[in-house]
Order: C-alpha cells, then sequence, then structure tokens
C-alpha cells in the first residue's frame, strides 16, 4: 500500500470542512487554536504547547537522533465575505477560509497522525507548528522566531495550495519564491492657500506628484531590468475644494523585490527621493516605511529533500517549476533565519478553469489534492530521516 | 456744504449694521431682499421690482433724457463664523457679512436716498441693482443679466471694500482687474489591482502625476510671463490602500487667466493634456470644466467717470492705482456685456494695521468710508448727467 | 521757432549713416568711439573723456549750479549681416547697426550740440556718456560704473528707438521696464554604462529631465503668477550613441524677472532644484549661474521729466503707455544705483507694417523721428534745470 | 582514449591565434572568410558554398539517414584597439577579436576536422555555418536566413565564450537568454524663439523631458516587474545657446526585452508617449523605431541535447546554470524560426580575476578551453546522431 492510500484522507478533508465553516481573522484564531489543540490531544507521544497567542506548536521526538525539523501550517483566514455554494460554507459573516489555510492546517493534521505512528522510523525531532496570523503584518512567524521555537530548528518545510495548478501537482522553486512586501506611509506638510497664490502656499500635490514621477524613475532606472522591483502606489489623498491649496498629502506605497540586497536600495531611493524633494520645494514631511514579510528564499538542498519525497508521491510528471512571483508570504521569516523550503501544492480543477485564485470570494479548492500534501510532508521527513539513519550507519560501519 | 457733508451718513451706517446682524447665504437672501426693499419704499420717486428671486432693482427716472446708468451692490453673505466684538455681531451662526457687501447695500441706499432727491440734475435713468449671490458660481450676476435688466443700461458701476488700503481712499484700475475664474473636476479611470501586478493595472495615480506636471509645463512654458495665468491643484484623491492600485483619480483645480484669451488657450491646453495623457496609458476620464466668473475689465472711459468724480470727494492724492489681482467677481459679468467701472474703497485703518482681509472671521471696517462710498456713486451719476446736460446745450446752441 | 525746429536734424541724420555704415561689435568700439570724440571736438566748452576703453564722456557745466545729470547713449552693433537695401548699407561685413545704436549715438550727439550753445538755461551739470558694449554682458554700463562716472549723477536718461510704434511717438513705463536677465550653465556628472545596464549607470538624462520638469514646476507654483518670470532652456546636450548611457549632461537656460526679489528667488529655487535632484539620483554637477543685465526699473520722477519735456515737444496725444517686455537692457545697471529713466522713440512707419524689430537683418527706422529724440533729451535738461532755477529763485525771495 | 584527448587542439589554437592577428570588421570579412574556406578545403567529403558575402558553409553527409544539424560559429571582429600583450596581438589596428569569434570559428573548424572522419558515425546532415558580421546589426544570420540555408535545418546550435567563468565550464540556461535588442532615433520638431517668449516656442526640451519621465513611468508601471525590460536613453541634443530656445530635439534610445510580448507592448507604449506628448505641446515628429536581434531562446529539448553531450565531457560539477542577461546575440535570429541552444564556454582563469569581459580591449581567454568546446560540438552531434540511430532500430526490431 502506498503511502498515500494509507492517509486518514476522510479525516483530513473533515478537519478542513470543519476549520472552513468557522474562519476566524488574524491575531483573532481563538476556536482554531483550541480545535488544532484538540485534534492534536487525541494522538499520541507529542507534546503541545502554545509558545505564542492562538499557535500550537507539538512537538514529536524520533527514536533515534538526528536532525530537528520544523513543519509549518498558518491557520488564519480572511476579511472576505464568501460567494461559495459550498454546505461548509463559512458562519463567520465577513470572514472567509479564502487563501486555503483550512488546507494547510488539515494536511498538517494529518502529518501528524501519520507521523506519531513512525516514531521508529523518525531520526531527530519534528515539530508541527500551527502559526497564527501570517495574512496581517507583522505576521505569526515573526512571534514564533521571537518566542524561540525556531532556535533548535535545522530545517523548516511549508506549503501553499493554489487552484492555477492541477490538483496534487507540486510547484518547486530554488532561491527566491515570493517577495519582500514591505511599505510605507507619507504625509507631505506643505502649506495651505488660495488657490489665486500659489506663491504663498507649498503646494502639496505638485510635490506628491513628483514624487510618484521620481519613484517611478529609480524603479525604471536605478534598478537592474533583471532585478524584479515594484513600487505601487495605493493612495494619493490630498485637499477637497477646487479653489483652496491644500495644506497636506498622503501618499501610501507598496515595495516587492526579491533580494534583499535591492530590499534595502529601493527603500533608500525611495526615502532620498522623498527627502530631497520636499526640501527643495521648502515642504517637510512624516514617513512611516514598514518592512513587511521578506521573501521566502527557497534553500537548494531543502528543495531537493521535498521534490525527492514528492517525486515518489506523485510522480516526474507532476513536479512543476514555479515562476517567481512578487506576493508577500510571512514564511520568509523563517527562510531569513534558518535553510528550508516552501512548495506549492495544486488544488485546481479543469471544470473551474481554475480560475478564482486566492483571496477571491469564490475561492474553493479540490480536496482530493489534501492528501497529497500531507503525504509530501511526511516523506519529506522519513526520507530525511532515512539519509540521516544511512549516515549514521555507514559512520558506524567505518 | 460739500456732497459729503450732506449725506444721510449715520443712516447709512445704521442700514449696515442691521444687515451685518443679519447676514444671509448666496441664494438664500430672503431678510436681505425684503429690507432693502422696505428702505426703498420710503423714498419717492421710484419704480422698484424684484426681477430675480432676492434681487431688487429700483428705477429712477431723471429729469432730462440721457444715458441710463446701473449702479451695483451685492447683498449676499459667506459661510464664516464671526471672531468680532462688534456690538452687532452676526445673529446668524455660520453666517457672516465677512467680505462687506453689508457695507456695499448700505452704501447703495445711501445713493438712492440722496438721488431720489435729485431727479431735476440727473439726464437719464438711474437702475439700482441690489444682487444676490455673488460669492456663489454661477452668481447672481449672471441671472440679472439673463432677466434683462441690463439691455436698455449704458454704463454700471460698482464698489469693493477692501481694509488693505487707507480708509475713504479709492483705487483704480483700467482693464483686467479681477481674474476669470474657472474650474474644473476630473476623474481618471484607470483600472486597479493588486500592488504587485501593475501590469494587470492602469494606474491612476501615476496618470495623475503626470498631468500635474504637465499643466505646470504647460503654464510656465506655453503662455506668456507676462500673461498671468495660474492653475493650481485643490484635491487629489485615489485609493485607500497601501498594496491596493486604485481604480480611479480625482483632480480637481482652479484656472485664473486675466485675459479672455488667455483663459480659452489654457482651458484647451489643459483639455489637451489630459485627454492624450490618459490615452496614453490606457485610461479614460470625465471632465467637468466650468467657466467661472470673467474678469472684471474696466472701461477706460467708465473709469474716467469715476475717478473725476471721485477726486472730486477725496482729493487726488487718495486716488490710488490698484494692482491686477486674480480674485474672481461676478461684476466681470456685466463688463464683459456693457461698459463699465469696478472701484475699489478702502476701509482699512492703521490701528488695526489693515490685516483682516476680505472672508477673514475678523474682517471689519472703518465705517467712516462708506459715506464716501456713496458720495463717489451720487457724484458719478451728477457728473455724467452734467456731461450729457452740456452737451445737450451745445447741441442746442449750434 | 520751436526747439524742434531749431535743431540741427540733417546733421544728425548724417551723423546715425555714417555710423550705420561702420558697424563695430561690443568691446571693439575703436573707429566709433574716435568718431565720436572728432565731433565732440568741434563742439565749445566740453570736457571730453575716454574713461573705459571705447567709452567716450563729454562734460557740460551749466552756468548756474545744479543736479548732475547723465545722458547716454550705447554705440555698439551687432554680429548681423545687413539686408536692407540702404545706401549707407553697413560696410562691414557680418556687422550691422541692427539694434538702432547708431541713432542712439546720433540722437545724443545732436543734444551735444545743442546744449552746448545753452549753457546758461544750464543749472548744474550734463555728462553726455558714449557707451560701449550694450550688446555683451557684462556690458559697457558695469565698465563706466565702476570707472566712477555715476558717483556724482544725480539722475540718468536714456533712450530706446524701436520700429513698432509709430515715428515719433514716446512709449513711457514706470517701474519695471526691461528684465533681470541672467544665464545658468549646467554640467550634470552622472555616470555612463551600457543600456543594458542601468543600475550601474547613474543617468544624466533622465535627472536632467526632471530638472527641467522641476524648474517648470517652480515657475507655475512658487511664483507669483502676477509676478512675471519664465525659466526657458536653451541648451540639453548629452551622449552620442543609441546603446550606451552618457556620463554627463549640459544644460543652459536662461532666467527672465522683473523684480529683484523674484530674481534671488528664482535662482534659489533653481538651485535648490538641481542640488537636490542630482543628490537623490547619486549625480554630482557643476554649476555657472550668472548675473546679467538688471530690470530697468525707472524712477517715477524721472519718468515725469522726461514725459513733461516729450509732452512739450510731441503733444499727449503721441505719449504712449508700453508694456514690461522681458528683454534685456543694460542701463538697468545704472537705475540699480541711480534714479532714472529709459523711455522709447518711435521710430516705424505705417508702410513697412512697422515689422522688423530690432535684431531683424532687415532692422530700418524713420529718420524723421531722431529730431525728436534729441529733443527730448534737451528739453528734459532744459525742464530740470528750469525746475532747479525756480527753486533758487524761491528760495531766494524767501 | 576520451574524446577531448583526441582533438587536434594544437591546431585549434593556432587557428585561433592566426584568426587573432587577423581580425576584420563585420560586414568586411573578406581574408578571414578565405581562411576559412582554405582551411575547410583541407578536410574531406564536405560541400563548402559561400551562401553569402564573407559567410562560408560547409555540408556534412553522414552515412546514415537522419537530422539535419546546423552548428554555427560567427566569425567578425570589433572596432577595439587591443591592449594585451600576446604574441599574435592584432596587426590590424583599431580592430580587435574581443569578443572571442576568433575561438568560436577555431572550435567550429576543429569540429569541422573531427566530424569529417566520423561520417559512419552521423544520421543526418550537418551544416557547418561561419557566419559574418555578428556585431552589426541587422547581421549575418539574418542573411544566411534570407539565403535559405536553414530551410532545412532541424536545429542549430551555437556557443559563445565568457571570461566570468572559469576556463572548460559550460554555461547552460533554457528559454529566454539574451535581449531583444531594438533602438530609435526621435526628433521633436518644435518651434525656436526668443528665451524670453515660451508663448512663441514650442519647447523640445520640455517636449523631451516628458517623453524621457513618461517612458520611465511606463517601464515602471506597465510592465510586469518579473518581465525583464529596460529603455534607456543613450541621447538628448537639443540647442547651444542660453538664451533661444531650440526648434527640434533629438533622443535616441535602446531597448532590452526578453519576450516578444514585451517588446511589442512597449515599442507601442513608447509609441503612444512620443504621439501623445508631442501633439499636446503642439509638437510634430519623427521617429524611426528598429527592431534588433531577437533573444535567443533557448530550446529546452536542444538545451538537453548540448548538457548531456557536454556533461560527458566536463563533468556534472562542471555544468552552470547562468542567468539571464539583457545584452544581444544574433544567434536569436535562428532560435525565431527554429528550435535551437546556444551554450556558454567558460575561457576566464582565476589568476586574470576574470575581470576583462569581452569587448574590453585587454580581453583575453585560455585557450586550453578551445578543445571543449570543439569535444562539445562534436559529441553534441554524436549524441544527437546515436539517439536517431537507436530510434531506427527500435522502430526496425518492432
Amino acid at each position: 500500500m502506498s503511502l498515500l492510500d494509507s492517509l486518514p484522507s476522510q479525516q483530513i478533508i473533515a478537519w478542513r470542512r470543519h476549520l472552513h465553516q468557522h474562519p476566524e481573522l488574524s491575531f483573532q484564531e481563538v476556536q482554531t487554536a483550541a480545535y488544532i489543540k484538540d485534534v492534536l490531544e487525541t494522538f499520541p507521544n507529542l507534546t503541545i504547547t502554545e509558545p505564542v497567542e492562538n499557535g500550537i506548536m507539538a512537538v514529536l521526538e524520533g527514536a533515534h537522533p538526528g536532525k530537528t525539523i520544523a513543519l509549518r501550517a498558518d491557520i488564519d483566514a480572511l476579511p472576505v465575505t464568501e460567494e461559495t455554494d459550498v454546505p461548509f460554507k463559512s458562519e463567520n459573516d465577513g470572514i472567509m477560509h479564502a487563501c486555503g489555510h483550512d488546507a494547510h492546517t488539515a494536511m498538517l493534521l494529518g502529518a501528524v497522525e501519520v507521523l506519531t505512528k513512525m516514531q521508529d522510523k523518525i531520526a531527530g525531532k519534528v515539530k508541527f507548528l500551527f502559526q497564527p496570523a501570517e495574512e496581517m503584518p507583522p505576521g505569526g512567524a515573526k512571534m514564533l522566531i521571537e518566542a524561540g521555537v525556531l532556535n533548535d530548528v535545522d530545517e523548516i518545510y511549508g506549503c501553499h495550495v493554489v487552484p492555477m495548478i492541477p490538483s496534487g501537482a507540486i510547484g518547486k522553486r530554488v532561491g527566491a519564491f515570493s517577495a519582500n512586501s514591505d511599505v510605507f506611509d507619507l504625509k507631505i506638510i506643505g502649506k495651505g492657500s488660495h488657490a489665486m497664490m500659489p506663491e504663498a502656499a507649498i503646494d502639496p500635490i505638485t510635490i506628491g506628484a513628483e514624487i510618484i514621477s521620481t519613484i517611478n524613475n529609480m524603479v525604471a532606472r536605478r534598478i537592474s531590468p533583471l532585478d524584479n522591483a515594484v513600487c505601487s502606489f495605493g493612495e494619493f489623498t490630498s485637499g477637497q475644494a477646487a479653489n483652496v491649496i491644500p495644506e497636506t498629502a498622503r501618499i501610501q506605497g507598496s515595495v516587492r523585490t526579491l533580494k534583499q540586497e535591492t530590499r534595502l536600495k529601493l527603500r533608500s531611493m525611495i526615502e532620498g527621493a522623498i527627502e530631497n524633494i520636499t526640501k527643495m520645494y521648502g515642504a517637510t514631511y512624516e514617513l512611516q516605511f514598514d518592512f513587511g514579510y521578506s521573501s521566502v528564499v527557497n534553500d537548494k538542498d531543502c528543495v531537493d529533500n521535498v521534490m525527492e519525497a514528492a517525486t515518489q508521491i506523485v510522480g516526474e510528471q507532476a513536479i512543476f517549476e514555479v515562476p517567481q512571483m512578487l506576493g508577500g508570504e510571512d514564511f520568509g521569516m523563517y527562510t531569513d533565519v534558518k535553510p528550508g523550503a516552501f512548495f506549492v501544492l495544486g488544488v485546481g480543477t479543469a471544470e473551474d478553469g481554475y480560475k478564482y485564485i486566492n483571496h477571491n470570494p469564490k475561492f474553493d479548492l479540490d480536496e482530493k489534492a489534501l492528501p497529497v500534501g500531507t503525504a509530501v510532508f511526511v516523506n519529506t521527513i522519513l526520507s530525511i530521516s532515512a539519509k540521516t539513519l544511512a549516515g549514521q550507519e555507514m559512520a558506524a560501519t567505518n
């Protein structure tokens, strides 16, 4: 019997449906955490703690010495009003598991159930992390790291479901995967006046317009075209009457980059543009620039570990190279500090044309893919353990 | 006894105080109009009508044939909360005669009183216009013109009090005096998207920024530096979240010019900039461009008439050349269709440093100047009549 | 016999034709200066010196005490190839009196001739200044001032012929008349690179483009629309091959203003824009900003002196108000340090449609206007003297 | 004996040195082509033609039926003055094989020599293409394609030496490798005027500045940040005097993209920006936009063929993934019409720090790498042939 066939697939789906029906927003996952804890407590051999609010960690000691591997699922939902017709539709108005974290959690619970029965095949320790607040910076990953749960971890693995690739297929990427995702909030402080006396004003709209244009120049002319970066403007608000030059303007922006070096360089350029442009117009400013999630940077060896394990489950033809993307994901906080791999699990189906992407109110997923995710987690642990054991044997025989 | 000494000065001041205490907003001058009508009805020889809502016209026939001359006062107040300590402070919360229209009305009432007693010295007809809604486009002047009250008018005169020049002094300007004052309201229709996918968006903030910059280029590079023009931006509103590229942006602007030719040229440049810039970015737009008040353009002969009359009242040393200004004044509607002159009456005092300009909540005026305004109106009529009579005599004797 | 009829008109025209036929460029007026000196030496009562190279001063002491008045003519020609058919066409290839300085010189020589015969009517001293190098900054006015010739001068007068107004008419303007005329020469020092690697470059073309745009913003948004100012760009030079990002860019500009305050403000804004924009792009720069001629600012009393004198010559109907203009004229150097008046003499004719303006290769003038210029100079001196004498008499009788 | 050991390595190096010593510019490779032809004529079994001027093709028929495979070397040199000290330094002043085409040619000659002795192992036909004019658009590849030499070709392979990676290592890339490399040359036709009269001008410098800024906006905001594109400005030339607004401006630019779709999109955006911006300022323009070399897009199967062959020569550890780059290479013309693979051969050495990159006057290469290049070409042919033969056998036995 293959690993896949041996999994508690119906149970995984049931867990997912329960979670889907009872979604909770980031930093408010009280019932969700309680539910996870309840499920975990039905399994043997685990040490279950709550290292951060609404975050649950279960630790499983293997029968043999070896590495400490973390497997992570995120558990929070989004402020989206569900528009699907599934029978287990969200019962919490305006909240929806529209990003598939319900699936992530259920798959990892499945992996816990299976691995708790395989202690003898495990070399080292597995830390199952049920992380809150992925959707809202500063995010739950940061909290867990600050709580020290990664201190003894050697490698960390995670997964995301996406409906754009076929159900059960696995997406692979070495290196930068998601974006560094930062935001800024700028207040330009000029000087108001009557429209007929611009000389008595310091016009925050003209200043803001030049800042917009300059940042575009910086992106186009000072960042390598091979080095993907974007700064989008999400807000420009100033004034309200045609004939009054306003006092201030507010500009909000979102900066996405793949490399840390580019992230710092572009931030510095944006700050320089704001400082110099306001100065030359005689204005002042207040700038809040927040580093958000770091880019998930997948370690080559860790990716190899997952992909070997995944190939055994789904076959080579179901492994896809996936492109870089500029979305944000707080798993990048982990890969900032530890080697790891974040892989993609396809949950799309040809019937729905893979069309309702994550965060869409009609987002749905093919539940048949969920056991695949569980299997990849399990097999990754088994395969790392097997290598460790083989190394130990070899050392022993030499 | 000089003309000035013969005026009902205390009465003029009393009217002004009553009006000051009971201000009404533009298009709502119901009690004000009633009060004016009541006062007018105490004078003999007048034909009193209400040619437009809240607008009162009194017509006085002279004893001799001659020109028809209109004298105009505006009667509306502003949405300003008075901050003075005068005993006749506004009783209508949030409404104030902060622009001095109370004084304009009282001075013209004084002129009516005096002139109704001088019918034998008047050649032609005097139309006293108490105009509503100067402060709010499209304005009362437009209404009166559309009602036909100017059809038979040969010349029109008006006055504005200003506290920046000494009390009782007269300001003179031939040619363009106030500005053409137009506004536009632009909606840029782009396409929203996630901040990480600018290629899927049509970014209305970048488009708006370029429109701002281009209009500035047009003002700086395509209008003669000797030809005063300004386009100020009063609003730029787009989006509300850092990581969402908004769908639309709204820009409001105010365009002031002195010449009609420049007005049309700059409007056309602004429209061209908006049309071409949105087009090249793949956006569309909705533009509302409203011509507001026209520039007051003072006729040289009419200015000469007033200044001759004024010199006799205040002496040559109290006549000042005043600079062009870019404020708006709906008297320009009259000078678009008839020759006329709009003069300035100083109401400032050295004690207050002439500092609270019109529209300021602390705006106040030196009431001793009011009889001067009345006297200038009266003497202008007498002086025009005298010329007419002299011309008639000369014709008779030849 | 009127003053005009008594003038040596044919002689004035003859001088002008000689000068026209033998034009010399700025700072090279050797023969011109010698010719002027020769003519001056034929008159009695003069002290003739050459206070600066190619500059001649003749001083005439009046019979009575009084003010020292300077009358100035400029004597240099332009690098223009004459295209007229006059019999006294330029004999010096590529050089032409296309700005009418030949007329200025001849008219002033005429004034010398007449005034040297009227010593008894003159109170004070007249300094006739034949100034070289008006057409080329830093200009001859600066040289004469530095040589001290204005130290004892009370007032200074000058004139310019213009073909756009009718022959013999006089143009009048109080206050700012010509522009402050400054230039700058900017070198942006970026960093070159291959076109495919903008990140390795500091792109001087993008930086230059932003400087252009920002200066336009400053002119449009930070200078009063009532305060005439312009900054035009005369050169932008950078690079030569499509696929190489250049190292540097050169931008030349011309800045015209009417008020000294605006001049300093706009210069400071331009310098600030250059400093901040280069800085935010990581570039450096070299900037040469040269103050050129100052605005001619006519003193009201001096203008009154000239206009009284001129009205007696040409009548009130031939006095025109002339608009501000943004041309440069080094007479402004004099009005920076002494009260003065610079007036305009019409030399146009209806036949030629007043069309070939100064500096045009077909520029010509109606010589019948020249005696008018002479007469205005003479009468201005006589009229100032008369006032002085009247004052002295009154003082004596009191 | 390994393939590598069996190669005529000294001969290959000797050919390369001869070519290096006698470099010829693009489209002028007369002696180079003659030399190649002379060498080819020393080998048996070839059909040698000159399908285009200075371009030599040698065709070798295999003993078995199979595919037609083209191997291409480029043969032209650069206008660079050599600054190395090699004994075989360029004898042609100002011309240098600074891009390594001498090596490309020598390696391919080596492959011809070896393969002509192995006809029995070859299934199909090999077309050896010695292509002129790679360095100068429109390039020799275009000529060969137009001459029809690729009509019967199934796959095409080529190689480039680079000193930045270790000698003998092989660089691999699937998909877009080099850039689409296009250029434009824009003339903005405005209207000149005196600096003081911008209203009489159509200022080409302001217009050009806005075009620069807008193109930067387009690159930053309308192209996906994951879709590498750059537009660099290589020239901005307008005017020459501070106080004259020029009539025209010239802007040259270079546009690099990786995808054909992006290439067309960005061209269209640039054209739209130029059209609309000139229009809104009242200017006209002339635009020459030339598509240059297409991006080399490597076919996955062809890359696999080369890499299998290369791995057998150099081992897996000497195969490197190479990044996309935005340089241009006319091999892209071939991959536009046929599947192919272009690989990189390292020729750098640790001693020189890999520092003098292609086109540098001190560019040099480690000749020990040349036989590796030859061996990869040979083995690629043998390996494709072996597969063909295996397929034929299998077909025969079924």
